[in-house]
């Protein structure tokens, strides 16, 4: 049957709506996926937003914390300990020097209280106890590291009174200050500060007079031999109009366990390998102890345990395997098993071999944080 | 009423059999204490082992990763830049290379793929262009910076062919080598060999003569200028019985992006701060940028986006703002709008300030982690 025209027309009007509502249900449709992509791109902007509110709040957190341990002090040491031949490996009596520098500067930047020199030519002989006297050609390196270490560690104001001239300081002038929080400038406000104990009358029941590289020397609170390091805790109140200061003496450890101050490292020599661990200055000993090879595991997966006393211990020019070998009390050939964890610190290495000076900046950063957060 | 002794004594004996009740009773508990504790030993142990189980798993997990990199290649680039000026922190001309060579391990273990050295004198003269050329006074300590960790990149085999002579490298003797994997010794079999083309006149059709550091010479694919430095893979098969090996030259990412290879770095000189990010070699441009300064923000907190080429900026003696203040092309004053981070690397610092080449080693520490994983 044919279509009258009226009826062609009304088709053609409705293909004409119809045409209408495709050009708005298209219309629509855009606008939908609009709506979409602005809610999918406010949606990723909220994520990111709220990526970065988490990340300050951990921040935050963290910041919270260190204000907590400055409140509350440190709990907890890291000794590094390394053999004193990675000195053989400078090509100069000048860099000879600059390396103990380089390697003070590594573990006073990263805070480590205690670093132990280890002799690993092998003759277990007293060639490292004392002054650093009477040391044969042997174990030269060791008390030269020794030396450079404490010399660096020891506040300017201090060093006339305990590193005379020596051979082993010669080029000390090309040495790049410690620069630690414990080296005060003379005018600097500090609870504590280190000094020298003075030779000069006491009167009976007065303490002895101490050279703390202030303006004014410092009285303290009992009577000491001349010429003792000692550190300092000046009195809150202070009489300004008095010639001398008052202070206490305390142990060295308190600016850190009582303030969380970094306050230097103390040096160590050891014969062997095996005596930094049997002596060890803590009585309790080392509870978490480390060793660096690009042999051990990767770093990354490691959780350190909670510790008092972290012990990292580092290798010569021919890694820990040569130190192990010279140890005449030791009987293993695989260093792993002395440790606690034996790890890989700088994994993907770009160079066959990293330098043990390079190795303690790069171990001691790549662990910084999960030190921190085992406490 | 008063109780038959009868009575009493089964009180007594009831009394006794509450006694012997009371001995069990404690016994029993202390068994139970005893299997309490062995139970939460037991408990401790099964969760270290889990514990243990699960980073052997993430070990795991991380080497497959790593092979499948080396397999695949790695895709991204990592850059450095620090300003020239860190030279003349150093107090004689053998320790300003020595300096030099730092920042030259430093890049390499860390696998870094470009080494840009800014200029913070501030005259943006063209006083960097060229061929290490027609420098004055002033850009000096860049060019000497760059031409050092040119040299030290550059393969032992090669030097003789591209360092002439040159006062900057008078104290080269007491640099310490890269040691990188693209330093082959002469026997040493790989895929991938630097080398220079020859000065040897070839047939038409053949491929100039290359010295790639091994017994025989290498034919490569193409006719090239004598004296360029190439880059070749050598053909899997090789007749042992010819004078010549067979190789094709490739571009020089090639070994990283196709087999993940660590290649050594490029060397490229700014005239400014600002012109690292804008004269920038990839045509894509830095699309992860970072800055370091102990005032930037914690690093730990960090999550690294993924990206293609990442760039890392280091400051000289006076920070980062003085190559901002300096730099005429830069309005602003705060260095950290510059980059996409801003970043303290060494939170708790325990000394005032880190120098730029140990800033590097700590700062690609720190990173390595995220920049691996970012990918
Ligand atoms: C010159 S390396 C020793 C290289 C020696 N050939 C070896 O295979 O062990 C000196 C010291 O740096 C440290 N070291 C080097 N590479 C390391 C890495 N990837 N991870 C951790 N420590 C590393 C170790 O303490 C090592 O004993
Ligand atoms: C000698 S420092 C600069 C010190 C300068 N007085 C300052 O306040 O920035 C040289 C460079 O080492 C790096 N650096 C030093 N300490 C850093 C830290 N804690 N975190 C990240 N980078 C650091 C920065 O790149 C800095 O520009």
């Amino acid at each position: 049957m044919d279509e009258s025209p009226r009826l062609k027309k009304q088709k053609i009007a409705e293909k004409g709506q119809e045409k209408v509502d495709w050009k708005k249900w298209k219309a629509e449709r855009k606008e939908e996926t609009k709506k979409l992509k602005e809610a999918t791109f406010l949606k990723t902007l909220e994520k990111q937003k709220k990526k970065l509110r988490e990340e300050e709040e951990e921040e935050k957190k963290k910041q919270l914390q260190e204000e907590e341990i400055k409140r509350r002090g440190r709990p907890y040491t890291v000794s590094v300990a390394l053999p004193g031949s990675v000195l053989d490996n400078a090509q100069s009596p000048e860099l000879r020097t600059y390396l103990a520098g380089q390697i003070a500067r590594a573990c006073a930047v990263f805070c480590v209280d205690e670093v132990v020199v280890f002799d690993e030519q092998g003759d277990d002989t007293k060639s490292v106890v004392g002054e650093f006297k009477g040391i044969g050609k042997k174990g030269e390196a060791c008390v030269q590291l020794a030396r450079i270490l404490q010399y660096l560690e020891c506040p300017q104001y201090l060093r006339k009174s305990f590193f005379p001239k020596h051979q082993d300081l010669q080029f000390a002038g090309l040495l790049n200050p410690l620069d630690s929080p414990h080296h005060m400038r003379m005018d600097e406000e500090s609870e504590f500060r280190e000094g020298v104990v003075l030779d000069r009358p006491c009167k009976p029941g007065k303490g002895s007079f101490v050279n703390c590289g202030m303006r004014k020397e410092v009285q303290i609170d009992r009577q000491l031999q001349a010429g003792l390091r000692v550190t300092v805790r000046l009195d809150k109140s202070q009489n300004p109009e008095s010639r001398v200061q008052k202070g206490r003496v305390v142990a060295p450890h308190v600016p850190r366990t009582e303030s969380g101050h970094y306050w230097g490292y103390s040096v160590r020599l050891a014969s062997c390998l095996s005596k930094v661990f049997t002596e060890c200055s803590f009585k309790e000993g080392y509870d978490l102890t480390v060793g660096t090879s690009e042999r051990g595991s990767r770093v990354d997966s490691v959780t350190l345990s909670p510790f008092k006393h972290a012990l990292i211990v580092f290798g010569g020019l021919q890694g820990l395997e040569a130190s192990v070998d010279t140890d005449q009390n030791l009987d293993v050939t695989d260093p792993s098993i002395l440790f606690d964890h034996y790890l890989n610190t700088c994994p993907n290495q770009g160079s066959r071999t990293i330098r043990t000076e390079e190795a303690i900046l790069i171990t001691l950063s790549a662990l910084r944080l999960k030190i921190e957060t085992a406490v």
